[in-house]
């Protein structure tokens, strides 16, 4: 049975201000919930569900719930049978990447940064850097399109001039007019930078870019102008991997 | 200034069993809807925008109304200046592609087939199968993932066994276990056929492929299952395309 604290919570931790400020976020879905409940850095503060039975974790972080309670709380349309709040991971000492580091500048999309996430979790880069400005990783539409992988990535917003700066690896950026890519030989030990959807990479870190590269269209059509940004990086991070 | 009828016609075409049987569907954004207005194969049923002057075509064609009465019948959150109303493409004598043809097995997520539609407008990819139980590509998700591509991609839905069973061409298919795709020759006159997101590729297609192939995960973690649908199809595409 949920109380109204309990819901309340829930509802305002789909503001980023309160997630902020609490330092707690939500998940849903049994086998992300899973995911996140065996995982070394977060901790449960709550698990709500309406099948209790899956769950093999102390009674007093479990509340049975009703469906109609879940659909009360839940994000999605159709919600699965568990909501769950976790704290969010104590800041750590991440340790750069040994070898590419994907930096996103201002990544506006929380579907895109799922599947960023995903693509990380995938192509084993452990660390992904994301300037300040871009979307929470917390909000619940990224945690949805992450399918658990968050939990295997650590995902660092800093400022990303500063940590480029004085960077003395190559800095790949993508760029609608950049190189081709499958021409291009590319270093793995360096940092890959993906600009925001609709403006691209920004103007200072643009100039601390050493290597500007492009997918190249295929279509012959004038009007077909971009690729998603999640897919360009899935087909980068491919062409960085293939070799 | 907007009519009850125009309002519920509007509002019905969110479901899919009205668009098949109104045969229209709706767009949105001033840039999808300029270029759907320009596109060869589709008209225009009417156009409720807030700016007028952003747009040339006939008066009895063209609504003004109100960003109040825009957000009423908007899909989106933030609706931009402007909603178009569609009518489905004539069903064409489709000639089959020249080069890959991309099959669709069950795709469910309409932000993954839009996603794949921009795909295959940038790759060239002129004709896209789908079964008929993929996603109705006048979702309005679809639409605004398509990014106003729709109009240069013939979207087909056909019985894909019918399709493929007694085709010549190489069947290529993508599967957790197939072959490393990186370290196979993929030969462009051929079909390549992805599955649902939860389930794969069907039985009876997965008796018709003649090569299996896979992206190979690089991450070392074993909970790390899959990547996203349109992710894989943009990575296996841009294989295709590459050499």
């Amino acid at each position: 049975m949920l109380s109204k604290n309990q819901i309340k919570l829930i509802t305002q931790l789909k503001n980023k201000k309160y997630r902020n400020e609490q330092q707690l976020f939500v998940v849903e879905g049994v086998k992300s919930v899973q995911e996140f409940l065996s995982a070394k850095y977060f901790e449960c503060h709550q698990l709500y569900t309406t099948k209790t039975e899956l769950f093999a974790i102390s009674d007093d972080l479990m509340t049975a719930i009703t469906p109609k309670e879940l659909q009360r709380i839940s994000n999605l349309k159709q919600p699965n049978t568990c909501l769950a709040v976790f704290k969010n991971p104590e800041s750590q000492n991440f340790t750069k990447n040994k070898g590419l580091s994907l930096v996103l500048d201002g990544i506006a999309d929380p579907g895109n940064l799922g599947t960023i996430i995903r693509l990380c979790d995938w192509f084993g880069i452990e660390t992904l850097y994301c300037s300040e400005d871009t979307v929470d990783c917390y909000n619940p539409k990224v945690i949805q399109a992450t399918m658990g992988s968050l939990n295997r990535v650590n995902v660092v917003y800093i400022n990303i001039i500063e940590l480029l700066k004085n960077e003395e690896a190559l800095i790949y950026g993508a760029f609608m007019d950049g190189k081709n890519v499958y021409k291009t030989a590319l270093d793995k030990t360096s940092f890959l930078v993906i600009g925001n959807e609709a403006n691209g990479i920004s103007a200072e870190i643009e100039s601390l870019i050493t290597s500007r590269i492009s997918i190249p269209k295929f279509g012959t059509k004038k009007q077909t102008e971009s690729l998603n940004a999640a897919i360009a990086t899935g087909i980068l991070l491919s062409e960085f991997y293939r070799a």
